[in-house]
């Protein structure tokens, strides 16, 4: 896996990516330069190469004159998340993605779980977007800070964390309105694929179905949007029933 | 412009947007088919073209045998917004972009703006993407039910919508927490781009400015996200305000 331009590679030495090599454009020899320096400071090998290797490297075309190598990006186990939550004494607050396909929804999604309050989040192996280049690229930074499972079977996920008392709902059209329920406690949120929502045969394994009011004819929300709003409508209940515990 | 795809072409013939012709592919020549009954419907032309010449056509490599030529999209005026709502009996709803750039981020503001019911956006005619064939196959549809106004200058559109008794806030981080906020009566959300955020010069014409409570270190939200976040969360207080409305 290749991991192109300054900022993406700066991330990628902040988080979970393990990488082998950075190679710099070498008109950058001899230069004061933070990717350099940060490679040293982690102890990563780094080797100028004539931009015309980077160019061939390049997959986006942005690489800036940077270019690492990496080995694949180190997911966790969903005990892990459980006990990321338990170390901040918070409550679990986890995102499990249904069949999500397009890395940059994905992407997007993890900006959004970070920013949210979300501990952890737990993709399917199969029939799904992985970690990869892009999700990287588009999480922006935030992957550095969101850990991420990656399971066989999403409904053993489900299980696992009912029996860790979390309560697992299904995001999807026909739902409970979401702003009815109250939905501060340990939560995790599946949320279903771009063309298809969460499969029907999940479904019977969550706690229930919380949807979002649409004003609209059709449900035309974009995933990565929906997953966004459901994740701040439980940080706002989370951060209500805080204030609420202050008051009393 | 060009809208490629059976679904493109359909929702395009629901919106505003007005299409001069649609070339079909011309093995469907003489079989019952959907797009040339509602060109009939709709009484625009059509004609089957071979598929090579489609080819060519194609920006997306998936126009499915059939290609409309469409006219530029047909934008509203700011007062066309206010009447919207009027028409309804709501309060308005209106979302303005301070130079939003992506096409694909414009889209998914769009299919929020539809499912959150906001009446209008509002864009700026210079540096900030336009409604074009990649916004309109991004909304999935959502742009057949959405007035866009384009102005010259935002900072008007903002003194206007204000004499109208709108109140305008700007989404910019630093800002009073929206969930802390009363904001279901007529209101209008200035959304910054995605480099960016809300320009300093805009942010003085605005009644004030809200932003979402963040856990992340660094505000790392997608701008459709954001976006999609604030109108949801004003949707939400308008519900609420509708149910105490009935509870008294």
């Amino acid at each position: 896996m290749y991991i192109e331009g300054k900022n993406a590679i700066r991330q990628a030495l902040d988080s979970n990516i393990t990488i082998n090599k950075i190679m710099v454009d070498k008109k950058y020899q001899g230069r004061k330069d933070e990717i350099i320096n940060l490679a040293v400071q982690h102890k990563i090998k780094f080797e100028f190469v004539p931009k015309v290797v980077l160019d061939k490297k390049s997959k986006t075309g942005h690489h800036q004159g940077y270019i690492a190598e990496s080995v694949d990006f180190n997911y966790c186990e969903v005990s892990d998340i459980l006990e990321k939550a338990k170390s901040l004494g918070q409550k679990p607050f986890i995102v499990l993605l249904d069949g999500i396909e397009d890395p940059h929804n994905f992407g997007a999604i993890i900006r959004s779980c970070e920013c949210g309050g979300v501990h952890g989040i737990i993709i399917p192996k199969n029939r799904a977007v992985q970690v990869n280049e892009t999700v990287i690229r588009t999480s922006a930074g935030a992957i550095a800070n969101m850990l991420i499972a990656k399971v066989t079977n999403l409904k053993d996920a489900i299980n696992y964390l009912k029996e860790n008392d979390v309560f697992v709902y299904a995001c999807e059209a026909g739902g409970e309105i979401i702003y009815d329920k109250k939905i501060d406690g340990a939560v995790g949120l599946v949320i279903g694929s771009e063309g298809f929502g969460v499969k029907k045969s999940i479904l019977p394994y969550c706690d229930g179905t919380i949807a979002l009011p649409l004003m609209a004819k059709v449900n035309s929300l974009n995933a990565s949007v929906a997953c966004g709003i459901m994740v701040f409508e439980v940080l706002r209940q989370r951060l209500q029933g805080e204030k609420n515990a202050k008051i009393v």
